[in-house]
């Protein structure tokens, strides 16, 4: 098969199979619980760019990897976003977040099925606990899918200290950036440490060396990535906070200026204020402050805040770092050798995710 | 080492080890996620009867397992108590549970944290999220200890489909208890479907099967051990159900009547209601009915209903029917003729969690 050509495709065909296996006993133990499986199925296979196994796939081709383990592979990395599921489930949660990919969340969908049936209790109740459970699902089953890829033992326990460090680091920087909200902790500082763990370590990082290892990469090799993709997942994130205040919806998937009513204490914003504070620019540092965490925020407000970000140059600071991440991180990659076409590949997926799209 | 006469003891001990020992890095590398991670060993080392382990550590050594696996089953067996902080720290969210074991629950702590230092945003906001997220934590750390217990990578994978079966079936039973407090459904059938999958299944068969597999037990021996678990499983849970309503709080740790409280629809509640119907006690049903997911019921009214329940029978039902369960799991365990002690200990911990304490 050639999975080069079709990653995505082959990342949801072997999910869709094992969404479908893993389903079937416990739909018919206990039929009620199929709407939970459902949901699930259906935020997995409903879209997403499966960034995460193409990382750890190219990783693994890059690395050399055995042709012969390719579709054992594939169901490994392709467990990376059941990972996924549940980050993205509970953390919609914790934001209160309403939609996600354009369709309510998880738990919007569910409180509304309890309001729907006119259900006891409050419907919002309802929707945290299916949330929860629906989420600790997808994070049970990534790992059921990762230790079932059909790999020798000991291929798969070498891809162990990989798997064992996504799944702390991202609880870590989510952890991280919660308190980071709670506290008002608007240093550049914190936020490249939740920037660190929770994209650059989560998306690119762990993805890479997964993938390297279960091609039996040595220790120089999979440093070599880790530098490739500390720098380009943190770059990643910087595009994404630039999207989430700038980008448009339509494209988003979710209303602009949202990153700003959950608080969310981004590089960007902790460069506008700091920016602000060196030119005395008053104004702009108490927009931005004012925003950050107010629910309420509206369209216009958010304009204003935009243009306090433009003006004081945060926004300009933010393309340059953007920037400069790129080239270490390719220079990097570089530096690897990895077999092709896995530099031409990783170079495309880090100009896909960086580029300006706004 | 004489694991069979202090077996909990044991367990606790390599569950602080490996709880150290996950933490180290992750603790190094983002101090701020250290509250989270002393939060989950407080909980895992703070109490618990460790019973999971020990249906798992009887079952291996009832179907004699080989002497020299015994700190590597232990370390496997142990990481069933992760699963259960996962479970306990979320069910506590879900039901939104003030305290457990006499101290105050996961997300009601860090609520108060949050209330403490005066943060942003509402504290229990900030407790549900560190709730959903240590929660997460433990279930990828029941993985890791799991897939890391040193064992031979043969022996490990004969235990995954226990593995895989215990997780889901806790989580489509929570949801099932969830869904079922919702709509309502006083049913019989549901109340031992919620037992049979939330407590059978999670706390005495698929341990019981965990161990047995990391033994090499046959199928005729598990699908015996999975009798003897299923009845038994139901029989403890049963007697849980009085114990929430009738149960001494300085024993169970939380206040009398909590299960009425919050709305559990226990086989003691359906039969209750069954009962009254028989009867014509339409007082009694009245009074069951009210009682249930009323969060103000009263002491008193606590005492109404304990009245009601043994006037119309049901108590008496439930009493027989934890006898008669006992005894059929009893003839089933005589039937499986394990190695002893594993037949002594597998009674006496079955005598211990059946057995009248109020």
């Amino acid at each position: 098969m050639d999975y080069d050509a079709d990653l995505p495709a082959h990342v949801e065909r072997v999910l869709a199979r094992f969404l479908r296996t893993a389903g079937e006993r416990i739909r018919e133990l206990e039929p009620t619980f199929g709407e939970g499986l459902d949901a699930l199925s259906g935020f997995v296979l409903g879209g997403g760019k499966r960034l995460r196994p193409s990382f750890a796939w190219w990783g693994w081709r890059g690395a050399g990897g055995d042709p012969g383990d390719a579709e054992g592979v594939l169901h490994a990395v392709a467990s990376l976003e059941l990972i996924q599921a549940c980050a993205l489930i509970h953390d919609d949660l914790i934001d209160s977040s309403d939609s996600r990919r354009g369709s309510p969340t998880v738990h919007v969908a569910f409180a509304k099925e309890h309001a729907d049936h006119g259900w006891l209790g409050l419907p919002s109740t309802f929707g945290q606990a299916a949330a929860v459970l629906i989420g600790d699902l997808a994070l049970a089953w990534a790992d059921d899918m990762f230790a079932d890829a059909p790999l020798p033992p000991a291929t798969l326990a070498s891809a162990r200290p990989a798997w064992r460090a996504i799944r702390t680091e991202v609880l870590a920087g989510q952890y991280l950036d919660v308190h980071t909200q709670v506290t008002g902790d608007s240093s550049i500082d914190a936020a490249l440490r939740i920037d660190r763990l929770k994209t650059a370590a989560y998306t690119v990082q762990r993805p890479l060396h997964l993938g390297a290892a279960l091609a039996g990469a040595s220790e120089e090799l999979i440093g070599t990535l880790l530098e490739f993709g500390g720098d380009l997942g943190v770059a990643f994130q910087l595009r994404d906070d630039l999207l989430g205040v700038f980008g448009d919806p339509s494209v988003t998937g979710k209303p602009a200026g949202d990153d700003l009513r959950e608080g969310k204490r981004t590089l960007l914003v902790a460069l506008g204020l700091e920016h602000a504070a060196k030119r005395g620019n008053a104004a702009a540092a108490g927009l931005i402050e004012a925003a950050i965490g107010a629910p309420s925020l509206t369209e216009s407000e958010v304009d204003d805040v935009r243009a306090a970000l433009t003006e004081v140059g945060a926004v300009d600071a933010v393309e340059r770092r953007i920037e400069e991440l790129t080239a270490a991180s390719l220079a990097a990659l570089e530096r690897a050798h990895l077999a092709e076409p896995a530099t031409a590949e990783l170079t495309a997926l880090a100009a896909k995710a960086t580029k300006r799209t706004y």
